[in-house]
């Protein structure tokens, strides 16, 4: 069946898209209530937030916009040192979408979440004028219990950690416009698994940021910013796979501006560097992890090429690869 | 300036943009972080909501979408008898859209969070190929500190009170894309300042209901189902601004369909209704409040018309208005 605007119109069309595709597959007491706002229990600190996603095309090889919607918003509570509890699922929906999309998105959201061990208790349903494209919003909800991390504490002497290789997200979703076959993947995933068990294990960890948009270098830009320091990476030391490697170099793509959608980089005390290595390469997602270089005395990102070389790493500037999220 | 993808790309543009516009509107200490997550004081039980708005125009008379952003959801936690706390604000944004207007946006956003107590903690910001739209998702959590109304706890006996006029965001809307000059006004408002001297007053709550799109008819039928009993309205009761009538009548609009963005539906036990009313009508927005009727053994919605007949009112069916919220 295609969307039209009546199932935006908050009467009975509604109803039914919600009652049989979304209720559906969340499946769970809290939203079945169907009430102005989901009551659940709470904690004496919480971590919020949010991110919407438009990511083009829909399906793409690794996943969906629905698991993606998923991921991203319980990596950004994970990042914090909270652990997710609730997320809520907003659609925006252009007319002509088809339901039968629609319960495919809302299955793989409903399979991450379960996954990540949050639960959907809230959600929205909008229909805008256009052509098929669907886009979602998530927010999230998640317990601190201790510590949070923050980009202002990275220190001179700690050590940086990505969790795995770099640019899949990216190149799997531009391999699909381009119409390129290739096995590329994304490798959207929630990142619960090495998170809590770093928390758990009590690693120093001073902050943590999922690699997303922007990339691998705006992100250690913005960390470098906010903590006043340089960030110093070795270019031989980051993973990254060797199909995606050689997509990047035959676009001209620089690694370092390439988008992850399960990946994260962690800025830990230099002491804990191995452990935190070694427990994340244990956990799911975490094979590939690696230990990329250390915080120094200076400003911004400096990456040694394996030819000796230093070169400056920036933010991503201008348009990098539109709806990758 | 215009909005272009790259302004959504995760990069350089997309700091500024978030800095010069959002950032700079909210103006507060959490948001300045700058992290995945918003870490903020939780409570033992919290209620967590989301709505997105796709309302076409962004801008009529009596508010914005940005207004409408923040009140739609903190009236939706309002409804389960939370204190509001924290929203979150999540642009998506066509390509084309002026930079002056997401300003205008964000600031009505931030004054309406202000009125409504309430911090944004978390946002988000994308691009998508367009024509200069622009939609916003807000989700917002509140703290429950005594008990929560729920739709299913309608007695039979309970008596029904609106907060005020039904009908003037459906009407303001329409006008302004029929061109038809009036004064016609939205009455979207945050609900705050009723809803929680009720509480402090210890009205006997038993459901309460923002009316929004699909109308007073949708949210009447929807509290008859969860607490399977019969709404009775008496029509003439029903407050209507003399305006919004005329306009409703010439275009054959039916009241009990018409979208409202300041408005509640309370469902009171009888020995508080009066005091009840008196508590609205004396709050910020509820000077227009009135008692409808009552909950009665049976199943539906029926209204008694004024020359003494009795008709049953049903949810919204098909498309009423599109986007109006």
């Amino acid at each position: 069946m295609k969307i039209t605007l009546a199932h935006g119109s908050g009467g009975q069309s509604t109803k039914q898209l919600i009652e049989e595709i979304f209720a559906a597959s969340y499946n769970n007491p809290v939203l079945d209530m169907m009430e102005d706002s989901a009551v659940v229990d709470g904690s004496k600190k919480i971590a919020i937030t949010t991110d919407s996603f438009v990511v083009d095309p829909v399906f793409f090889k690794g996943g969906n916009i629905g698991r993606l919607a998923v991921c991203g918003t319980v990596n950004d509570l994970l990042m914090r040192g909270a652990t997710p509890k609730y997320i809520t699922s907003a659609f925006i929906i252009e007319e002509g979408a088809d339901t039968a999309h629609l319960k495919l998105i809302a299955t793989s959201m409903a399979q991450a979440a379960k996954e990540a061990g949050v639960q959907v208790v809230a959600g929205d349903t909008k229909v805008i004028n256009g052509n098929g494209g669907i886009y979602i919003n998530t927010a999230g909800v998640g317990f601190i219990d201790g510590l949070d991390f923050s980009s202002d504490k990275c220190r001179v002497g700690d050590v940086i950690i990505v969790s795995g290789n770099m640019g899949d997200h990216h190149a799997a979703i531009l391999s699909h416009r381009m119409g390129i076959k290739n096995d590329i993947k994304s490798d959207v995933a929630p990142l619960n698994d090495m998170v809590l068990k770093l928390k758990r294990e009590n690693i120093d960890i001073h902050a943590m940021r999922d690699v997303t948009r922007g990339g691998l270098g705006t992100v250690l830009n913005e960390l470098a910013e906010a903590s006043q320091t340089c960030f110093e990476v070795v270019e031989e030391n980051i993973p990254v796979d060797n199909q995606v490697k050689s997509f990047a170099l035959l676009l001209g793509l620089n690694i370092m501006h390439m988008g992850n959608e399960g990946k994260l980089v962690a800025i830990v005390g230099a002491r804990d560097a191995e452990r935190a290595l070694e427990i994340i390469k244990q956990s799911k997602y975490g094979e590939n992890a690696a230990i990329i270089g250390q915080v120094t005395n200076g400003e911004g990102v400096i990456m040694k090429t394996p030819i000796g070389g230093k070169k400056k790493v920036s933010i991503l500037i201008g348009e990098g690869l539109p709806r990758i999220c």
